[in-house]
């Protein structure tokens, strides 16, 4: 940073704006999830269409939000918590979002109309990451419930291992039963990006944990 | 850092040590990007070989390169940029190169002698966006032309836009028109190389804007 | 970091904290190396099953040592290198362990029962690394001989070079030799763990230099 520029550095604004943004951040990656249970599960392939474009919108918004959380970043000097930290809080989120959006375009460009029980469990545990994720955020602003945010932490490790043996169980099963290698391939790809979705929560769940020791 | 070698961390040296190494990076990489679309606008297999092992040789030489600079960020204590700003824009640059010899690496391994139109505009596109990268880093020397920083930044967003959208089509495309699910392996990991090729000019380009945020 | 909490952070107790943890991350990877060198060697499917559940049990005990360096770095303001080098090369010596864990769980996944001298060599190139590592690990510890450091590192990159090769020729001979799509995908997820393990000793070999060079 220049010298003559540091002074901007220090306004008191900095809970003002970092905060309302994670939210946004984390209630956009809520709806998205929201939205891919519904796509997983409708029977109307035409419906299901149209939910992954709401799904692709609002990636483009979560992109959004994330680029301008970075901007202020790199304009405030003072921050609520390490500079390093809300960069990967930034990142986890965005991540989220990008996986669900990554597993949504996949079921769209692959023509996948036969959505298993495998697939169907892993969007719910999606879902129940992210809402764990964005009670977690909420609370970030004064620290005040810390047991809330060490609580919806450990809820979202739980939900991340639980998506680890559902993965595992669903990627053996194709390798078993699925002799078409092309539709295997298209399979092992939406699991997979469903998958680190949760991985994706949990990465969040680690930032939130490490400013939870440092503020104790 | 211990406290007996910090005074040898403060030299003037900075600037004429980073930004040639930087410089000298991004060209790499144009070069790297010139003999690929070289290599897949060829008929002739003979030269497409010798071609790919010129790549090689060029990421060897960019790893120096980008070795050089981390060793410079170890040694020097004050850097014309945030230290992890100057990290992250060398990992970008090396990363862009990377992507180029990893898809003109599988070319070779894969024995692939038929290159679509989507894998000739990727190229295009890759050698498009190193050549704004190499723009936007001869102008971080002074900082006088953000503006041109900031538009070339813009297009490189533009060209990995453009890239992204042709992969979808292109891996859409293989999933529709091939049946043979090792070929369909072999073109989707070529792809998937180029395109992250761009990813990176991106990640890269995201960094300059972060520089030029702090330096507004 | 609150100024309320800032007093607690200055604790003498960074050497005797740090350097155990690394200590017992890298002998865990040793560890485990050793015994994913005997399940791709051993003719026994059911003795093979219980190394690869011995694998998976390490791991497990290999997140927690890392989970503690996390917690010791978030709690020490005063560290016995560069935070961003603790974190990096805490972060490396995982990644070796999940991809360990994770080449030997896919070994299990798929059912493979035919291990290739490809899978044995990168199996022991793995082991190599491993060895490597824990010894600069204990070096680091008074830097007193850093030569030896030095001298791990070049051993690492040079097994990583080799591993690339065995890796590149593998792929190659697959694509070549195997015609069943499935089976390719198998063996060629199962190698690129492998490989990405080697991968993961040379970045934290990377970040070791790192360290002699900012303690020259």
């Amino acid at each position: 940073m220049s010298l003559n520029s540091i002074f901007q550095y220090f306004t008191p604004k900095d809970k003002k704006v970092f905060f309302p943004l994670f939210e946004q951040a984390a209630n956009n990656a809520v709806v998205m999830a929201t939205i891919l249970v519904e796509a997983v599960n409708t029977t109307n392939p035409a419906t299901r269409e149209d939910l992954i474009r709401q799904i692709d919108k609002l990636e483009n918004k979560g992109d959004e939000i994330t680029h301008q959380l970075y901007l202020e970043l790199g304009k405030n000097f003072i921050t609520p918590f390490d500079r390093e930290d809300i960069h990967q809080l930034a990142s986890a989120i965005d991540d989220v979002a990008d996986n669900i959006q990554g597993a949504a375009n996949r079921m769209s460009l692959y023509r996948i109309d036969d959505f298993n029980e495998h697939i169907k469990k892993l969007s719910d545990l999606i879902l129940q990451g992210s809402i764990e994720l964005e009670k977690a955020i909420k609370e970030l602003r004064d620290l005040k419930n810390k047991r809330n945010i060490a609580d919806s932490c450990i809820r979202i490790n739980s939900i991340e291992n639980q998506a680890d043996h559902i993965f595992d169980r669903a990627v053996a099963d194709l390798f078993l039963y699925e002799t078409d290698a092309i539709r295997l391939i298209k399979y092992k790809e939406i699991l997979s990006s469903l998958e680190t979705a949760t991985d994706m929560c949990e990465d969040a769940a680690n930032v939130m944990e490490s400013i939870l020791v440092k503020n104790a």
